[in-house]
């Protein structure tokens, strides 16, 4: 790879828990002697985009624009959203050629931003998937999946012990897993658009589902699963500074006042049966509120209820070096009639962290969009 | 550690699945200008004891042993069993030295193997730990269990998807794990004096429960526990050939004449409680049966039965990248009541076999003895 793409990448990641619900986004400004003369990453939403970050970096440092080679790792904004389109910026400063790692995934303006900057004569080279293509679509899974899917990218955390319980049979379930699993959960709290968690978990655990062990300018928004609006309004949720959305399937104008009084957004979504929260609008709903990548965190019933309706996309498994014999199954709402519809996972790397390990995987063609 | 010693010691390892009951053992005789001048390990129980073997090596060869110096990975043996003192052998061979890796295990004995050695005037020297003594002592770890503590060595395996399931809630459970995942569970069982099983597993699959994927000369003993005398005379475990013990805690003259005329040896335990064979009983007596490793093969009941009682000491689990949702627990006969009470593994190794993980672990202080 081009090391001002790499360079531009680095910026992008270093954004990871900035832009939602925008891309993660890298520029690097590169004059005609292949020196770095400006640099810059997508601001938090409604803020400058990497371009024009880099713009006024070079402008900063005193640099010239006029016939630099822009890197940026993704294609450059053509519509006036809430900033003016970076093509224009990018036009007006005099730059010579863009170089972008992958054209923009919304399908209805793929390739607007490149045909806007070669019409105004500027030479545009798009990155195959080694060149930088892949690594930019990884970094951005879930606003590809937002854009071409229409619903965010579901990664679910659960921490287990080796036999694959949660707690036991009791609920018991403190300190299964170590300081630095906890620590490694909040870094994929922070740099998802939300966190999904179910009434059971909240009714039992009252935890605060916010990000506490990682440094973060952004906390992401929460999503309770909570058909018959049984949330307290003085649960620990509500403590945190950030939005809290509870999604039921049978509205009760009481229980909707309370809860709005503390803060939540109330959404009633069409049961799919039993008074069940119909798992795939809730994703249809979650993907038009801009959620990229919602972050599972739930007890074992929400979990095997999204994963048997096959909403999960990635998993990120701690396992304790324990076993808890009978108890509190990590994905006890799945229940499979046939062994052949087991998930089989696509395993990532697996990680040691402490004494526990972290196991990444896929499930299959989840990621074929 | 010194070279002669490690050369007896993979001697000692290429005995793993022959030896049984006895310990695994090597021996290398080197002359006063180093030269390895013969070498041997124990033979198949009844046969020669490596020092024999490699005194018959050397003098195969041609070489005399007058002077030379015998690495051996175990205190020599001075008590005549179904071959003479091995002690007697090396004086009569004119053997001036014996470097041993380790004191024999069993407390009655240990040290009288190196005093009749000292008495004839041969010089003696035992390793420590690191130059040979903890290597010889973890190859032949039902030995010394055995000779110790009175009981085998257990050692569980499991092969279950990621959340712990063995099967579906109906049973099915063909090929969680893949091929060299079985291969290697042959593996184990080879080198185990007995392979331990329950009554529910031998109704609810009807195994064989022998070696097939692995080269041996020997099929280890299968062990089936079944407290009514349930095991079917037509069951596949009587096809292969190899002694079948099955342990009851209710005797039936019928039925067991109905066993026995299917070849197996029937013992009934005194039970503890609801029919229930007594596992601490059991080892007792397995213990007293020479069966230095114990090789665990059971469903989820007994695998927890033996894991709640204190009775496991390591584990060899392999996980298959695959979710089971609901289904059968391995280790579902461990219902614990408190957090704190839950088995820490220390884990030794996480290996990647094909798809799968295999997992070796210990009980914490399962060492010490």
């Amino acid at each position: 790879m081009n090391k001002y793409m790499h360079r531009a990448l680095n910026l992008a990641s270093s954004a990871l828990f900035i832009t939602s619900p925008n891309p993660r986004v890298g520029c690097v400004l590169v004059d005609a002697q292949g020196r770095v003369i400006g640099e810059g990453h997508t601001q938090k939403a409604g803020g400058p985009h990497a371009e024009v970050m880099a713009l006024r970096d070079a402008a900063a440092r005193g640099h010239s624009t006029q016939g630099a080679t822009a890197y940026v790792t993704l294609e450059p904004c053509s519509h006036h959203g809430r900033t003016g389109p970076c093509c224009d910026a990018l036009v007006a400063a005099g730059v010579a050629k863009v170089v972008a790692a992958v054209a923009d995934p919304n399908p209805l303006v793929a390739g607007d931003g490149f045909a806007r900057l070669r019409a105004a004569g500027v030479a545009v080279d798009v990155c195959d998937a080694q060149t930088g293509g892949a690594a930019s679509r990884e970094l951005n899974i879930g606003f590809f999946s937002r854009m071409v899917r229409k619903t965010p990218w579901v990664r679910l955390k659960a921490a287990m012990s080796l036999d694959g319980k949660t707690a036991l049979a009791d609920g018991s379930s403190q300190w299964i897993t170590g300081e630095a699993t906890r620590a490694d959960g909040h870094y994929w709290r922070a740099r998802a658009c939300a966190i999904l968690t179910g009434i059971g978990t909240v009714l039992a655990d009252d935890p605060a589902l916010n990000v506490r062990y990682v440094d973060t300018p952004r906390q992401p928004r929460l999503v309770v699963l909570d058909s018959q609006l049984r949330t307290p309004p003085a649960a620990r949720i509500f403590a945190a500074s950030r939005e809290v959305l509870i999604y039921c399937a049978q509205d009760d104008a009481a229980r909707r006042a309370a809860l709005e009084a503390a803060g939540a957004v109330v959404i009633c979504l069409p049961a799919s049966g039993a008074d069940r929260i119909d798992l795939t609008a809730l994703m249809r709903d979650l993907g038009q509120r801009e959620v990229n990548e919602l972050h599972v965190e739930a007890g074992g019933v929400l979990n095997g209820a999204l994963l048997q309706e096959g909403l999960v996309d990635e998993l990120v498994l701690y396992q304790a070096p324990m076993l808890l014999g009978r108890g509190q199954d990590v994905f006890g709402g799945m229940a499979l009639a046939h062994l052949q519809d087991a998930p089989r996972l696509e395993v990532l790397e697996r990680t040691t962290i402490g004494t526990d390990q972290r196991l990444i995987a896929r499930l299959p063609g989840r990621y074929d969009f």
